[in-house]
């Protein structure tokens, strides 16, 4: 299964955090982990999953991947600039958003579209979101809304 | 000069009257009315172009186009989904965004990523959109945000 | 109905004089012309269909359309660079290949993919497509394989 | 680096022995395989790099994922169908492309369109491709061509 995780290029040392233990605990299920691959929020996931022993995945937005995290084990460049965002959302069985900015609400809007699952963490506002308030409880909510999460 | 009405594919007469004016003072403007070509507030806005002579063009997420209004010049299926999205607001140098669901909701974050003006109509409360009050409101402030409108 | 001419940036006066008469039928049809929206081919047809008071697309490869040229009633800009070679062949009921490149090449691939009608003058030979003699075949031949070409 | 390895959803057993074998050496390299991850011959190159415990990747036309072969680490489902061809190219370092129908010929197209190293084995013969004989010498080939390939 993959759990794409959208946030902002950049972030404050409490979001960076946070972002870290939702990737380590996306490793930990043993899931995929998707996002965007470049620094801030989608660094920050990266690094907790790669510590987990996990699978990263970033859909990069250059046709070169210059901005690719150094924690991705696949990198996919796209020349899309930012209409890669919907493949992050397409390529997700469930999304994480941790805090970010209009990419993100982007991402945000494109998982309602799609009918995503989402959640989440100190992220935009909008209406239908389940916004909770830590990575663990971020991880049970998936469960909870993916059938056969495995 | 493009500009893309973004909105529901369903809305209320009021909303629907609304578009239909931003359409007109587009068309009277000379300028031409790109949208996602279907039903609702798109229809809406395609309506009041052509009853002014304008010219308008649907980007539709279908690859045939079967839901294309029946007031567009020109008809450009993409067979993207919702994909096309964000190619409704690239090809525009404005967007005015009036009502609207998730989708909507996606294309105001893309103009903000894509750093395109954008107003709004009764739409999404989004930090940083200009929210206007009328169809004539929205058209005087897009020549104030474009340069060289014409 | 759309009527996408595809080919090459750069071309020989002939071609060039082949376009043009190509875009001057297609918009005597009544049909809409699409293209890339560059120079070249895609400008000469242009241009032919604008004598004929037609209708004239371009899908540009850039997101600011700098590279349109002057023959364009709408240009719809998209940002995907070479990416927007398939959005011409979906947009079309049907494709005319004059000369070109591999940008072209990819284009007739594509409309083997996605199953659109094909026809060809002066253009790669690929296995299934149809090579006419000149504009009025090239025509001729799109409206025996469309079914109600309007 | 990702060697993105196209060809037909259908193959004789002859070329799935061969796309096996390039699976088998991309992974011997140390080379991530990127691939549409769908049935023939990119079904073959992910079993061999599976073989070899390389990791594969597949970029999927449909948005769920169905046609996924079994051998794939990634699943990247796109809805995009066809188009998701260009993505296959651009996610690569360079190209091997082995057989193939039309998607194929897009493929290769596209290779050029972006400038990507490609060798072909038994494929479409476009001008300016490396044709090579066996698995071998497509993997000596684009060692050769790629600068620092690692």
């Amino acid at each position: 299964m993959n759990i794409a995780v959208v946030g902002g290029h950049k972030c404050s040392k409490e979001i960076y955090k946070i972002a870290e233990e939702v990737g380590n605990l996306i490793a930990k299920q043993g899931w995929v982990l998707v996002c965007g691959g470049g620094p801030g929020v989608m660094e920050a996931a990266c690094k907790g999953a790669k510590k987990q022993g996990g699978v990263t995945v970033g859909i990069l937005p250059s046709s070169d991947g210059r901005e690719a995290n150094k924690y991705l084990d696949v990198k996919i460049p796209t020349g899309l600039g930012y209409a890669r965002n919907i493949l992050v959302v397409r390529a997700a069985d469930a999304i994480i958003a941790i805090d970010g900015e209009y990419g993100t609400l982007s991402e945000i809007a494109f998982a309602f579209n799609e009918e995503k699952p989402i959640v989440g963490i100190d992220t935009w506002e909008v209406t239908g979101i389940k916004q909770v308030k830590n990575p663990q409880e971020a991880i049970n909510c998936i469960k909870g809304k993916v059938k056969n999460a495995e």
